[in-house]
Parts: structure tokens; C-alpha cells; sequence
């Protein structure tokens, strides 16, 4: 089998593994308040490209094979409720009031403004209940809920946030730009091979490697954002396109052109390649998902 | 000295203790994104009755002397985190649509709503980060983690408010009203008992009485609430007073009247008292909170 098609094999198989777990972690619709936890599942099982699941996983296979493949789903979905929940957030009116995504109505379309907040806060909730109930060590979850909680907080992705807020009409420079996306998208990404590295219980050098995997998967995956976002239409990302040139935002195609940024996208999946040289076979998943964050159409 | 000055004593240190525990575990507003942190602050800063953190302190002191100190003053900030979290998600246009909190503009008000969104947000994330940070047993830390996700989550706080808001122009009847109060405000007050009672190394059979203490005095503590909602002008209360009416919402007092409701508040209260019969002279400053929060006036 080629190595694509091993790849494609793997996608699939986790792809399913993420599903299954989101089923099966998330409450059910039954559960009262009804509404409120149909609306919860709406906003995770919305489909989705579940880059960041799918990177705890990639990571969970770089240890020497023992490892905790329950905190590899809780962490999964943990993740997972976080973005959704950021997504659900960011959606609203007083955010970006976006009425499309993942080419369905937002949740507050689809329900109302006061169930979408409740939604967002209440998956957010959920994310730190599952990893502190999964099975497992104990410091490795707390480990986990640490790691977890500094990367999507005010100094990560809600920090990163804000900063986008203020932003808007201020014209950020590239650092700048780049600190905002760092905090805005950058740390969940990271969290999310942190994640699946302590699960495989990786040693801090092993965690250092990683980070740099990620530190450079997350600035491509913001310029292939930026150039998708300035030349896809909206049926293919199944969210608004052109928003931010209609919002007068700073992206990096405006900061460096659409030509430099797909060069740079190139160069940083290199170096998010080659800096898991040490881990050998074992990092093939992660090596892939970097092609794929790279060269994804939406 | 009268027991009644003790508690007065043990309530300022307490009240003291809290404060500076807040203002040494939220991150300073020279912190990036400063307008961020400086709202966080704002919001959960702001005064209050801090009785989320005093029961926590309280119950600490059930046990042997060997209560974690610092694992209370997570405790005790982490509940507060949430308790503000929520104040700010309901006061937003699209929830209650509140302008005054604590005899203040509201956190929309005085920044603006997508920052109260962020806020609300980041003080949730905040507080499992505190408690995951914290010194302690890792056990322990967990307990407590899964404790407050279960209160404040789509089976505790923010379901409770779903039902609320399902509630309008419906009428509850009064078991309707009990179990939606019981998860929207009776769950955190309960957790913040269970987190102290953890801290102090009680043990189950400890734990279950301390339960009974806290579901008799959530109870009691929404009753008094309708009370003053329908008695107290804002000024007082320091928030919009009599919206239940005006919003036609149903409340113990509408359902059971004004007399029959300060009478069922007295009897709740000396069902939690009585409930701590085992505990000794150590239950004292619990009992003390019982009676401060039935005999609140705002």
C-alpha cells in the first residue's frame, strides 16, 4: 500500500475514533435540560476537519506503545469541546456574526443567541470534566487539564481573541499579527500534540521536539487560513469567505502577499517535518497531518 | 466574646482572605491582552457577598487541622471564577440584558459584550486552571475539578439557566422550579461545601451529611432570593430588583406566597443547622453562614 493511501487509511480510522468518542463523552440529547444538550451535540458532531483531534492521536503514537489510549480519547474530545465551544463564541453577533458554518446554520441560527452562549460555555465545562474523570495517572490528567486550560484562557486562545478585537482598523505589523495568531490558534494547536505526548508519556525532551512540530504547524496553518480565506469561495470553506478583507483585517496575505505567504506556508511545513527527525517511523501521522494542514482546500 | 462578634471576626478574615487570594491568582492587567485581564478583574473584584468562597473556608474546617490551605484558596477563588463567569454571561443583552451589578455597570456596560463574552469565557478556564496549578494531592485536585465541571455544566449551573430561560411564559410549577433552581444556583453552593469538606479529608460518610447541609441551604438561599427580588429596591440589592415580575418569571414567592415562603426559608435553615449536629463546635462558622444567608437583606 502506497504511503498516501496508508495515510488516507489512518485519517479515516481516527476520523471514526473521534466521532465515537464524541458520541459516546458527550451527553446525550436525552439528558435534561433537552434542548440545551441537543444544542451541545449540534455544535461538536457539526463535522469539521478535527485537525486537533486528530493531532492528539498522531502524537499519542510517538511513545513506546503503551500508551493511555482512554486520556488519548478524553483528550481527543476534550480539545475538540474547546474549539467548538470558541466557534459557537466566535459565531455570535457580538463576535463576528457569522450565520454559516461548516456549511450549516451557526448555532445561534440554528437555536437561539441565549442557547448558543449557554452551549459554548457549557462544552467548555464538559472538556475539563472528561479529562479529570478519564481513567488513568492522576498527575498525567492534571498535567493535562494545566495544559489544556493555559492554552485556550486569556493568555491563549481567548487572549488571543481579544487581541483580535482590538485590532480591528489598527492595522497590525507581522509580529504582531503573528503574536495574535500564536495565542488565537497557535496554543490549542500546540496543546493538542502536548496532549497526546503526555499521554504516550514522552519525556520533556521528547515535549520539547514536539512543541517545535507545532509552534511551526500552527503559524502554516494560519497563512493557509489567511490565503484560503482571500481566494476560496464560501460554498467550498463552508463559512463566510473574504471576511476579513470585507472587516479590514491584517492577515498575512495582506501583510505579505499572497505569493511570500503560500512560500512561507511551504517553508514552515518543512521545518515542523524535519524537527520530528528524532521520533523516526512513529511521527509518519504527524508528518502527514502537516502536509494535509498545508495543502487543505478549506 | 459573643458568638456573634466570633463570626463577625471569622467573616472579615475570611472575606479578607478571599480577596487577597482573588487578587494573587487572577493575572495582573499588565498582563498581554491587558484589557482582557483588566475586565476579568472588574468582574470577579467587584465585591459581592463572596459566599461561594466562605463555604468553602467553612467547611475546610471540618476536619483534622491538616486542611490543604492552598488548595482552599483555589477552591475558594475557583468557585468565585465560575460564580463571576456566570453573573457576566446572564447580565448580556441576548440573557437577562442587565445594566447594574453589584451597584456597578455591568461587565458589557462598562467595556463592551464581546469583552464580556471573552471574560465570562476566560474566568471559566481560569478556574480549572487554578485548581490543576494548585499544591495538593493530585487525587484530591481532580476530585475537586470534576466536582465544580459537574456543578457548573449543562447537568448543574448552565442547564439550570437553560431551563430558566425554557421557563418563560411557561409556569413552572413548584417541583419544576425546585429542580431548576437546584441546578442553577443549589449545585455551585453545594460544590463549594463538597470542595472544602475534600480539602479537610473528610470522608464519604462526612461528605453525604455536609450534602444535606448544602442542599437545604441552596434551597433556603433561592427562596430568600425571590423574597428580596420581590421586597428590596434595587438600590439596595445593588441589581435591577423585581425583574421576576416584570419578566413574569415564576418564583417561590408567585408560587407560594410571600408569608409561606420567609416561613419555608426558616425551616430549610434549621435543617441545614441540624445537619451538622456530628461535626461539633468545628460546624460553628457554617452554621453562622446559614443564618447570615436567610437573614440577608440584599
Amino acid at each position: 500500500m502506497s504511503a498516501t493511501l496508508q495515510f488516507q487509511d489512518w485519517i479515516a480510522a481516527h476520523s471514526g475514533r473521534t466521532e465515537s468518542a464524541l458520541d459516546r463523552l458527550l451527553d446525550s440529547a436525552q439528558t435534561t435540560p433537552h434542548r440545551l444538550h441537543e444544542a451541545m451535540r449540534y455544535a461538536a458532531q457539526g463535522g469539521g476537519k478535527r485537525i486537533r483531534p486528530l493531532l492528539v492521536y498522531a502524537a499519542g503514537q510517538l511513545g513506546d506503545g503503551k500508551e493511555n489510549t482512554e486520556a488519548l480519547d478524553a483528550a481527543a474530545v476534550a480539545i475538540e469541546c474547546i474549539h467548538a465551544y470558541s466557534l459557537v463564541h466566535d459565531d455570535l453577533p457580538c463576535m463576528d456574526d457569522d450565520d454559516l458554518r461548516r456549511g450549516r446554520p451557526t448555532v445561534h441560527k440554528a437555536f437561539d443567541e441565549a442557547t448558543a452562549l449557554l452551549v459554548g460555555d457549557a462544552l467548555q465545562t464538559r472538556a475539563f470534566e472528561i479529562l479529570a474523570n478519564a481513567n488513568g495517572d492522576a498527575n498525567s490528567k492534571l498535567r493535562m487539564i494545566s495544559a489544556l486550560a493555559a492554552a485556550s484562557g486569556s493568555r491563549g486562545m481567548a487572549g488571543g481573541q481579544a487581541i483580535d478585537l482590538e485590532s480591528i482598523g489598527k492595522k497590525l505589523d507581522l509580529s504582531g499579527l503573528q503574536q495574535m495568531h500564536a495565542m488565537k490558534t497557535g496554543a490549542l494547536l500546540a496543546c493538542a500534540v502536548e496532549l497526546g505526548g503526555i499521554a504516550a508519556n514522552l519525556n520533556a525532551s521528547q515535549l520539547e521536539q514536539l512543541q517545535k512540530y507545532a509552534k511551526a504547524l500552527g503559524l502554516a496553518f494560519q497563512i493557509v487560513d489567511d490565503v484560503l480565506d482571500a481566494t476560496a469561495d464560501s460554498q467550498t470553506l463552508g463559512k463566510t469567505a473574504g471576511k476579513d478583507a470585507a472587516n479590514d483585517k491584517p492577515t498575512y496575505v495582506t501583510l505579505m502577499g499572497l505569493d511570500y505567504a503560500q512560500k512561507q506556508a511551504k517553508e514552515l511545513q518543512e521545518t515542523a517535518i524535519s524537527s520530528l527527525d528524532g521520533f523516526g517511523e512513529k511521527a509518519q501521522a504527524l508528518k502527514d497531518l502537516a502536509l494535509l494542514v498545508v495543502n487543505r482546500a478549506k
